[in-house]
């Protein structure tokens, strides 16, 4: 769970640690935790996380946006207006406020069959998915590296999780093929638009691929997009869910390009697929926040958004480019880092090397980074590599952070 | 699942209902869903409460506070000043927003050893107490009847429920030493305070006991306490958790006397038995909305919300007293109401009869209640009552759906 903590860097890991002392839970509790939650492995990252926290530390750990890029004058009408709207403060129905469902449904073009609910970030509507779905030891398939979020829901539904391995242009579609036929999962769970932790944009080619081969094995796609708007250049790729439209579930979030702290995020998908996610919703918290649903729609409406989504992409763009540029200028030979044009990570592939061990001595010299490993469902899988953010540190931050990453790598690389 | 819609009233249902028509589900989905929530019910109300959004159709059958009560006037401070609160809009702690959490820690005096996290409303912290503790086949304890939430809950997280039945001072002593001797569950959840359906507040007396039961057999107390607050007359008693603070976790929520629109509420404990929680709601959906905590946190601030607090139950009691003066004007021998001095519901229970029967004949004559065997685990065990609710109709909508409803009984109990 602190693994997940750490996408958010320090400052949460921090705050989050004061609750997070697994070893004497069942000590001093008198009830003994659920065996899903048993299962959750400890981190592995704490500690260099906790000791990020110093201020002196550049951390390219976590996975914030930048807050400048907020678009709070673009919410500010829709807040003001919040204290005339009284029936947004009463009891909302489940899959959303009908207003917001209303534009969501015309601007994602979906067909008469399928449907659209909110939730509270698309974090939640991943443990939907998972808590609607998936039975202990269910076969479920995810790239590796991979989404820490998702390995931690999967985890808690007690899934089997197999992974297919990634190259620049996406899955090893010759090894999805053989896991769909071998070990036919229930779900592929993917995330094809500036992959985290590894940037990578799935071509169309894949996406193409990958949805021929979900329809034949009648494997049902996850297809999480929270990066898909932050691209740099270029005209966005179809979904793969365009390609296996009702063989699908898409998740999508505005915590990348508006605000995480709101907590919003959709899934769309067959009315068939959804109806069991509103059930269990219904449990797990009645309805999200119907106010700030509001507050989404009046962004979304905002005549000025499109403008913003394109000066967002414009910041994180130059980010990317400054962090790229200082990385070829300065690091060793061996070291190499996956192409991507959009997204808030780099990829740095290294050779082999205790990727802990090098976070330890980063981390010594004032940076944080997240080592491979902790983004593998089994450490073992893990080659040699680091994830850096570009997101939430000021450029010259960058140079610096790359600069001492290198001067470690150098030193360590000679120790090999 | 649509049970629980019920207690939000017709429209609700309506809404919900568009996506919920179970009986499909399984034939179109390429998924089959997890067999926890296959074992969900369907809803024996659904058509009372579909007919019911009929306009003129007096509903009792909802479970909403009044939108004229929500403080918006008192919210609005606080939301007006969000766009200057640059850092509620970025990823926030899970366990909560930390200038509320600080207030809520100081506001509801908690030791030491205890901590408090918030919520997407109280029904999330039952959720992630259900996730964090509860295996399939445990065994919870709680009353009956009993709030349909919490049953779905344990249902999804397929627990044993076993009931204790409940007098007018609260659960019967003997059965629940009982039951804590021979069946030993994990946890007894319940509502003391204007319990969700029957009204009952438990008597000082009954606290004290259930907390001794609870520390004796050690099983932890699960204090849901969302109507504390609407209290017509007299002090508050003590919390069970009072007497047995280091055996229990406490519920609570601002949906009553705030706005149930914006989802918020607490969970309170000590620090070990809410770790897990944390650690659940980290997949769940990474924290609730910051600015929502950031309106609470304005809202519990100002000076004015304890008159606030006055004057809503004011209103409440008056549309109580409406309520039980016309029940005992109009309503034939042979039916009896549990005296109340606060919530939401008045339970009139009956002469045996088929209480789905008449809440079909109730609508009929354009009156909707919710019929006693929906609050049950098992409608066996249902003896035959109505529950209405007095918060979100007017007083002479009250007075006229009482006539209704004991002409329709009159007539029936004649059949009888």
């Amino acid at each position: 769970m602190d693994m997940l903590v750490s996408i958010y860097g320090p400052t949460y890991l921090a705050k989050s640690d004061y609750y997070c002392h697994t070893n004497h839970d069942n000590v001093e509790s008198h009830m003994e935790i659920a065996h899903s939650v048993q299962q959750i492995k400890p981190s592995y990252i704490r500690e260099i996380l906790a000791a990020a926290s110093d201020e002196n530390v550049i951390s390219l750990a976590g996975g914030l946006p930048d807050e400048q890029t907020f678009p709070i004058h673009l919410m500010k009408p829709a807040i003001e207006s919040l204290p005339t709207m009284r029936d947004v403060f009463q009891y909302g129905p489940t899959p959303g406020y009908e207003p917001l469902i209303a534009h969501l449904t015309q601007s994602y073009q979906l067909p008469e069959t399928h449907r659209v609910i909110t939730c509270t970030g698309s974090q939640q509507g991943l443990d939907l998915i998972a808590r609607a779905y998936v039975n202990p030891k269910d076969t479920i398939a995810m790239e590796a590296p991979c989404y820490l979020g998702a390995m931690q829901v999967f985890g808690l539904a007690q899934a089997n999780l197999v992974t297919i391995s990634q190259d620049e242009f996406g899955p090893n579609i010759s090894e999805l093929e053989q896991c769909f036929k071998t070990e036919s999962p229930k779900m592929f769970y993917a995330v094809p638009d500036f992959h985290n932790p590894t940037g990578v944009c799935w071509s169309l080619e894949k996406r193409h691929q990958v949805a021929a081969l979900c329809m034949k094995y009648n494997v049902v796609f996850i297809e999480d997009a929270p990066y898909r708007e932050l691209r740099f250049s270029g005209d966005a790729l179809a979904l793969v869910s365009d390609f296996c439209p009702d063989h699908s579930i898409v998740l999508r979030s505005l915590s990348k390009v508006a605000s995480p702290g709101l907590r919003f995020g959709t899934v769309s998908g067959k009315q068939s697929y959804l109806e069991p996610l509103v059930k269990v919703k219904q449990g797990a918290d009645l309805h999200s926040s119907t106010p700030v649903q509001a507050i989404i729609l009046g962004l979304l409406q905002h005549p000025e958004f499109p403008s913003h989504l394109k000066a967002i992409r414009a910041v994180y763009q130059a980010r990317h480019a400054t962090l790229v540029q200082a990385l070829q200028t300065y690091l060793p030979d061996g070291c190499t880092i996956i192409p991507t044009e959009g997204g808030m990570f780099v990829w740095v592939t290294l050779p082999t090397c205790d990727t802990y061990q090098l976070a330890h001595e980063l981390l010594a010299n004032k940076v944080a980074v997240v080592p491979s490993p902790v983004f593998y469902p089994a450490s073992s899988q893990a080659t040699s590599a680091i994830r850096l953010n570009f997101t939430n540190a000021a450029p010259e931050d960058l140079i610096t952070a790359v600069q001492r990453i290198a001067r470690v790598l150098k030193s360590n690389l000679t120790k090999i």
